[in-house]
């Protein structure tokens, strides 16, 4: 079945309950995505996701493109098939990856020039190359080549991104058009994404932009790179403003637990982060009552649940006291059971929120969520 | 329910089929235990072991002792709880670590001193307190602290080791008597180790001695240190000749695929081997047509199952090549799926085994085992 989007209610927050229907499944939104860059989400089994309840993940162009390369995973029936995973996935464009580059060579309007961090092979990433790469690969979503800029940037410089990003979203649609038949995924569905920096004023013009090219889904680029919190929300309020409201929107990249609801609250409906993986392999856990670092030897007899609140696999079997002498030891056993209760704790949060809007409760659930965390461990 | 050994079937080879009680569960035999070296089976969760059926693991006393340390195991609840594994444990004494020690500073008739691979400090390990930590760790089955010696030895050298090796034995017994109070398992059993190297009549008298001490059960240790195969298989069998028939037999450290039903036909019991997790690491898969290296570039488009003959849930699930990529990108992935698929093979041939053992057809399963294997992938 071919991408769908059904709005099922909205809070009086603005929030949005909805559900995504793609070639792999259906998905419930707001939803939180994984990150699974190399087509694995470190730590954690195929089989984890699917018991954890993921229904959608995201892979990395840029990764998937220098190894093990897409024309091999073409070869290979596309990525679901490659890494056996059966739910919906949604690849990124390589911008992000390529603009975040020390060795990146150069920006022209045809595209950019960059070396690969693996072997430091040149490689020119342009509009039309995303999306081939995005086709062999055969996501349920695809995104648009986006020219990311740092944060702060000037009007001009911000300017200047927002043409080039729709003149991008063009030539990616009319590449994806051109070529759907080579597409290992006939129900592929291409988001454009807006750009604008924090000025108020670029950020409505390239959705405007955008919208008039009539897109199926919408994603704000560029936030949560280095802004203040308040102001990514504002700037992603200004963004949906001016979105179609029967499309997806997606926030790229965020956030930390706490942030979530923020972003729902100013209707989006997708996000993704690193966070909960990268965070769980240096020892970082997210909980109800706030952040813990295992590796703090006030752990080390400590026989309670990670977080009582939990009833993911790794808080109802293991102790804290454990977790922390598998960390010490260097066992990969913590990377999985940290990363499985992250993720668990994120899509936890998603779940939540998603009932609390059902119930038109979600101001309530996110400063009750606040309070907790702030209040600490009893 | 306290330890119990029941014989079901004796194969015309002289394998055994029994079944083991322990307190915390019954146990098959011939058994395959795989090694938790740090109160973990590096790559593998704790319910990934028990979808693959295991009934046993191992822990290694002197990594447990050094880190996280026996006494906070012991404040704990002991090490089932610890690690949170339902499921039987043999815990070693921690002789065969320290000997393997570049750090060992001196052996006496009292013990052994040796320095942690840790940090440098300097710890005592004796008969004694192996038996401490070995009690306050809480294992199904303790081990006797032995004296490890190198292949070859000569007699005198190996019959030095005999002697010590049975005295140790007797205090270890008595230390566990006198302080079976302090177990965190009150049905722990405690196994005896012959010694004697490559000779023949140190093995039957080091057996005879320890016979004479009636212990419940008894190792094989000294064996697979360098001496051919064919040797290790003859040491075996002239070890159990010497031991009672009703007492399970245990043959420490052993060994390749091919190997296990060659132990088995002499009687053994029970195995442990890092072979499986080590490798696994290393991207060295077992398979039924022999071994594979999946780093080898032969197998970046490979589409099919590590093993078409396998059907655990890495070869139902996942192709060559995606194993592939996940170790050329270094991905904790391909630690959790080749350990997991390298222990279901070993766990698999003995279940094979003690079919063969119930049908009376053990030789007739080792030649085809041993076929496939030399004849290779088809």
């Amino acid at each position: 079945m071919d991408f769908h989007f059904e709005i099922l209610k909205t809070d009086p927050t603005g929030a949005r309950l909805g559900r995504l229907t793609t070639p792999h499944g259906a998905i419930d939104t707001p939803a939180f995505m994984p990150v699974g860059t190399a087509g694995t989400v470190k730590g954690l089994t195929q089989q984890a996701l699917t018991e954890l309840g993921v229904q959608i993940l995201l892979g990395n162009t840029y990764h998937l493109y220098l190894r093990p390369g897409h024309e091999r995973i073409r070869g290979l029936g596309g990525l679901h098939r490659f890494m056996s995973w059966p739910g919906a996935i949604l690849t990124d464009s390589g911008g992000f990856q390529v603009f975040s580059l020390a060795d990146l060579r150069k920006i022209t309007d045809e595209g950019v020039v960059f070396r690969s961090h693996l072997d430091g092979s040149e490689h020119f990433l342009t509009p039309e190359k995303s999306i081939e790469i995005q086709q062999a690969l055969g996501s349920d979503f695809a995104m648009v080549l986006d020219e990311c800029i740092e944060y702060p940037a000037d009007h001009a410089r911000a300017a200047g991104a927002v043409k080039r990003t729709t003149e991008w979203a063009l030539r990616c649609r009319e590449y994806a058009r051109a070529n759907a038949a080579a597409s290992t995924n006939q129900g592929q569905a291409l988001f454009a994404i807006v750009q604008g920096g924090a000025h108020a004023d670029l950020r409505r013009e390239s959705a405007r932009q955008l919208v008039d090219l009539n897109f199926p889904g919408y994603a704000v680029g560029g936030i949560a790179v280095g802004e203040p919190h308040a102001l990514s929300c504002e700037i992603a309020a200004v963004a949906t403003e001016e979105l179609p409201k029967d499309r997806p929107r997606y926030v790229m990249g965020v956030g930390f637990p706490e942030q979530l609801a923020d972003y729902v609250r100013c209707g989006v409906d997708m996000m993704d982060c690193v966070l909960p993986t990268r965070n769980a392999r240096n020892g970082c856990l997210f909980t109800s009552t706030g952040r813990i670092n295992i590796r703090n030897a006030i752990y080390a007899d400590d026989p309670r649940p990670l977080d009582e609140r939990c009833s993911c696999m790794v808080c109802r079997n293991y102790s804290r006291a454990y977790l922390r002498h598998l960390f010490q030891a260097n066992e990969i056993l913590a990377s999985i059971l940290n990363s499985h209760h992250n993720v668990a704790f994120f899509l936890d949060i998603m779940g939540k929120i998603r009932q609390a809007i059902a119930f038109g409760e979600l101001a309530e659930f996110s400063s009750e969520f606040q309070a907790r965390i702030q209040a600490g461990e009893p």
